[in-house]
Order: C-alpha cells, then structure tokens, then sequence
C-alpha cells in the first residue's frame, strides 16, 4: 500500500461526473454554475464556518445532511452571489434550486447539497440558476476537462483555480480524492463538524471514490481540516459562507478499514495541505507566503493562539510586504495575543537567520540577510516561545496595497 | 462649580515645567527628548499596555511608581527608539537616563518617570539623552509656547500635535488639567492599573494642579481611560510601550473632595475623550473616523467585543476606505466575534440610513443615500444585537493603501 505524494497527479474519482455553465450572476458573465452529480449517490461529510451570520445554503445543506444521514447525490454551487444576510427569502430561494436540481439530476430533493459564494445582502437571482440548469446536463463528464470547468466556476476573486489530487494504491488497486477549493479573501476559516455551533468564503469540495459511511468520513476529514484550512489566514475575517465537504462515491470499491484508513488519512491531509496553501499563495494582493512556525508553547491552542496574532496584525503583514525584517513587530503581536511567555526565553528566528534571543537583538543578527531571505516569495518565521513542548504551523501572507485597492473598489 | 467643556482653552496647570530639545535620535533630525519637571513633586496615577512584551521604561517607570508610592518630579521622554525588545541592557540604558535626568532636575531618581517611543529592538542610544539633558534645563518654561515643544517633541508618525484642556471652577477659584498624547498607528491600547499585569505605544500624559493622593488620582483615571483610549482602535496592534500618566501638583491648593471629584472626573473625561479622538483622526493614512455605536447587547464586554472585531476586520476596514455601503462585511464581522446572537434581530445602520433589517436587506435601504453619508470625513455605524440593554461606543478609522505604504516603508 502507497500513497502517492504527487498531489497533483493520478486519475479522477470514479463514481462522480462535473459541469459548469454561464448563467450571468458574475457580472464579468464568466462560468458561475457548478454541479457535481455522483448518479448512484455518495456518502457525505462536512464542516462549516463558525461565524453566527450564515449563509443560506450553510442553513439548507446543513438540514439536508440531517435529513439524509449524509448523503449527496449531487452538488450544486454558483459564484457571484453569496445568498448570505437575505432574511427568509433566501432560505426559500435556495430551497427552489434544490428542488429543481434534484428534477434536473433524478434525486431527491434533500440529496442536493446547495453552495453559493459572492457578495453579502443581494437577493439571489435564483431565476438564473433555474434558467441554467437544463444546459448543465449537456455539459457533465468524468474528464480532467469537465473538472476543471467545475473548478473555474466557482472562482471569484481568485486568480488560479485551486485542485489536488492523491491516490492510494490498495493492493494494487487505487482509491482516488480529487479536491477543489476556492477562495482569496475573507479567508481564516474556523470550521466545525456539521452539528457544532456554525459559522465561514471558502469553499472545499473533495472527492473521493472510498467505500466508507458518513460518520467515518466524518472522522477522517476533521483532522484533515484542522491543520490544513483551520490554520491559514489571509486577512483574518471568517467567512459566513465557509464549506468543506466530503463525498465518498464507493466507486472503487474498496472498504475503508483500518489498512485503508491510515493511508487514506494522510493522502486527504496531502490533498488539504495543498488546497490551503494554494489559497493563501493565490490570496487577494500576496506577495509574500509566510509559514509560521511557533514552537515552545505549553499547548497547541496557545501556539495557534500566537499564530494567529501575528498573522492578524496589519503591522507585521505590512513590514512583511517591504521584505523588512522589524522584528519587534512580531515580538508586539506575540506579546498582546494573551498567551503567557516570558520575553527572556523567547527565541525568533527568520529564515535560518537568528533575530531575537535572552530579550533582545541576537548576537548574530544581521539585517541584510535577514531582508535577503524575506526577499523570497515563501519563507518561514519561527518562533519558539519558552514555555513547553507544543506547536503549530500557521500559514499566512504579507497586506498589500493591492489588497486595499481589491477591496476598497466600490462599483455602483 | 462648572465645568469648562471647550476643551481646548483655559490656562495651564500650575506646578510644571515643560521643554525639549533636539538630541539626534530622531532621523529627521526634530525635537525628540521632552521633559517635563513638578519643581515641588506630584503625586501619580499610572496605566500601562497589557502586553506581555514591554519596553523598558514600562518596567522601569512600574518600578519607580511603586518605590515612591507614586510620586513623580520628572518626566523624561524619547521619541524615536522605544527601547523595546534591548533585554537587560535597554533596562540598564533606562535607568542610567534616569539617574542622570534626576541629577540635573534635582529630584531623586526614582521620581523620575521615563517613557520611549519609536522602533522596537534597536539598542536605545542614552549617550544621546546623556547629553542633551544639560540642553533641556534652559529650554523649561510653563507658556503654551512651552507645553507644545513637549507636545511635538514625543510625536513619531503623528502628523498633528495632540493636546487638550480643561478647567474646573470650584468656588471661583480654578483646577485646570492638560493633556498631551501621541499615537498614530500600533493603535489598539489596552491599558491596566500599574499593578495589574502589565502591557502598550501611545502615550498620555495628564498634568493637573489639583491636590490629590495617587490612590484617589488612580480611582479617577481608570474609568476615563476605559471609555476613551481602551475604546479606541487604528490597527489593533497592541502596542509594547502604551502609558497614560496623571500627574497632580496640588498647585491650585484646592483638595479633591466628593464635590470636586465628579466635576474633575467629567472633566478629565472630556480631556481624554477629546486626546482619543484627536490620535484616531490622526491614525496613520486615515480617511474616515468611525465611530461604532454597539446597542442591544447582553453586557458591555459583549459589545466591545462585537466593536473591536468590527474595527479589527480589514474588509470592514477598506470599504469605508471607499465609501462602500458593502454592510455584509459589518455582519460576518460581527458574526465571527464570538458573541451570540441571532441574525435575525440584529439592526445596523448607517448614519441614519437604515441597512439591515429582519435578517436581510432593510426595506428602505438606498445604497447612494448610505455611500452620500460615507462620504464625510467622520460618521457612526449602528449596530443593535437584539439581546439585551447593554451597549460601547468605540472609535475607529478605515484601511488604506496610505496605510500600507507608511508601514512597509522600509528603510536600510
């Protein structure tokens, strides 16, 4: 049994067919319909956003889940809008393009599992999805092609489309995951299981053609998610969108157990870790990938605790995009996040380049080398705080000016 | 008794000196050590950052205040190197100022209070303070020509001096109060007494000629700061070195007493209110001064706590940037802060356009109308969380590319 480490490589999923179609809810009338349909239906797991304002579609597949012990049939997600903030009109709106992607694709209506990702507070023109949806059908296939349609589709200010895929080579047999992700800003998801308290615009589908039940999947993806999509940011605000889901085909026919499981674990983990840290890297404005290493905490929560101060303060993000190697900004963000240290035993380093040791400036400490490396388009900082044996791997990008102009453009 | 509310009249207190010199810290060569001298003493009340990270004057000044019980005779401050992140050595720097400062104001040296602001983690330069403080001695004076050569001699990225007065009739006679502050960016205080545990760069200093005991000068500033500078947020860094200090030099002869204390209080609230506003209007890049108006909440924790991530989200942040009525990001914001409550009675507005309403678009929402009021250099967002009567106002700015060009300014 092997896992291929080439994420980007190996054959689709079988079990599951793709599509995308123009149905004119981006306004630039690119692709904005997705629909992935698994014609004998798929069992399902997913997470979503911790935020207390939640889209629609969070509300309705969230019910659908629970309706069907986890199980999809058919997926249908459109970019442009995020159907979010739209009071009851959009919960009805979404449930109309449930009911009529199930007559489209021969499902019950709770097996479609609805997604939109957008602007907040517009009506959803559901008129439009409806519209689309017969064109669809001609357009689903099993190939790479008809993948990446389903890709691009759900792009919205992304520059890339986001896939990976991994393969699991079972006795000589193979289990197959195809993911896909999308997302630039409002990215720090905070995902929980499907029955925690909800709340997140990134949007993760992964497929798989596995034979497992829902609850197992369920098992599966939660420690994928956690060190994967819940430790990135871009720019700190959890979406009200946030989605990742899990489909389990069967088409390969091969049981999960504990063989499998191990192997299939860490293959959804290499797929994850590509998808997030493709999302970062294509994030609104990025310049700079950053990795953050913290080190020394007493426990993971306080390391990621620390990440995330540093990853959220608008003046190490922006030293960070002049390649400026302020160290002290670090120090600050580490220091006001409420994870207790003792600046003494604190140790910093950048790149391989020492920076701060015993409280202050390290002897070796050279400035130059230490712009040279934040030079890079990737790099590491890491920090080790002192206190204990836990640690974290936060990942995170460098505010630019690009990233206000991306934001701040208000078209009327 | 009344109180003066045009904050920016009335005399100086009596019992201080104010003056500063050039000693070179700064690069562009301006004022950047300023003294202040209590000839007679005063008693003092103090609060610090509660960053876990703190500069050295913050330990050295906690240490002095509670040597002395709280007295100050002088107040020496550097702008341009904030002997931050220098370990013991920056320890030592401080105090060998001090020792030196308490020598030429003849005043013993634990009653002279000193504060740093500028860049972190470069060695303080005190051969520089060593020799301009002989300078100093004949540049003191208590003129407004005086106070305002304080006042620019500690700004850093501030483009504005930052002051403001108040006056207390007690009887015909006069307690007058001056504040100085400074602060444009690393701005989110978070201050706590002096004995709490410690964290902040802005720094305030509150001269009064009133007669009170530094324990009742400390029961008056807490609740002055708490709805001013710990209300009040640029970038939500945290800063390493932040101080408020109030100094009183019984001046004035009259004695705080239960009649004279509600009226002082008001008017040190006035004075820091107006010190607060002025340091947000002056944030670094700032195009717009927000003022979030947080109603309807279970407690006032629960409402800050909804302001800050409101103030803290940088999409938030760059739509005001543009005037962008884009009120979808006010509610994830308001959805990832932790706080409960339920989308569906929250009301938000802008000015007095109505927004949202009943879990969706208001009815009488005009996006030109809200985009016309986010025009103006300052206005207020509403937000009404529907489960309680508890409530904060919080002041905040936008996210521009100015910002971001000021801070990754990075200079070899």
């Amino acid at each position: 049994m092997a896992i291929s480490d080439k994420v980007q490589t190996g054959a689709l999923p079988l079990g599951f067919v793709w599509g995308a179609v123009k149905a004119g809810i981006k306004a630039s009338g690119n692709l904005d319909v997705a629909v992935a349909v698994a014609p004998k239906g798929a069992n399902a797991a997913a997470m979503f956003t911790r935020n207390q304002v939640v889209a629609a579609p969070v509300i309705v597949g969230r019910r659908h889940l629970e309706a069907t012990g986890g199980r999809v049939s058919a997926l249908l997600v459109n970019a442009g809008n995020a159907n979010c903030a739209t009071g009851e009109a959009g919960i009805k709106a979404c449930i109309e393009t449930c009911r009529a992607a199930g007559e489209t694709f021969q499902c019950i209506f709770d097996e479609v599992f609805p997604s939109s990702t957008g602007i907040i507070g517009v009506p959803l023109p559901a008129e439009k999805i409806l519209a689309a949806l017969p064109k669809v059908v001609t357009e689903l296939g099993a190939t790479p092609a008809h993948a990446e349609a389903f890709a691009t589709a759900i792009m919205t200010t992304d520059t890339k489309m986001k896939v990976a895929r991994a393969v699991v080579d079972v006795d000589g047999a193979e289990v197959r995951i195809f993911g896909v992700a999308k997302g630039a800003g409002m990215i720090h998801p905070q995902l929980v299981a499907a029955d925690a308290p909800k709340h997140a615009t990134m949007l993760v589908y992964l497929f798989t053609d596995l034979v497992a039940e829902a609850a197992e999947l369920s098992a599966l993806l939660g420690p994928s998610v956690e060190r994967s999509f819940n430790s990135i940011s871009i720019d700190g605000d959890t979406s009200t969108n946030d989605t990742v889901l899990l489909l389990a085909s069967g088409g390969s026919g091969i049981k999960l157990d504990e063989r499998v499981g191990e192997a299939f674990g860490n293959a959804l983990k290499l797929v994850c870790g590509s998808l997030a840290h493709q999302i970062v890297d294509d994030g609104e404005g990025v310049g700079h990938v950053v990795t953050l290493e913290i080190r020394g905490a007493e426990t993971e929560a306080d390391a990621k605790t620390v990440a995330k101060s540093i990853a959220h303060s608008p003046l190490c993000k922006t030293a960070w995009s002049s390649a400026d190697p302020n160290w002290g900004r670090l120090l600050a963000a580490a220091g006001y996040s409420g994870v207790k240290f003792d600046p003494a035993n604190v140790n910093v380093w950048i790149g391989t380049q020492a920076v701060f040791e015993n409280g202050g400036r390290a002897a070796l400490f050279d400035k130059d080398a230490a712009h040279q490396i934040m030079l890079a388009r990737e790099y590491t900082i890491t920090l080790d705080l002192g206190m204990g044996s836990a640690g974290c791997t936060f990942l995170t990008c460098d505010l630019t000016e690009e990233y206000v102009r991306i934001n701040a453009d208000y078209s009327t």
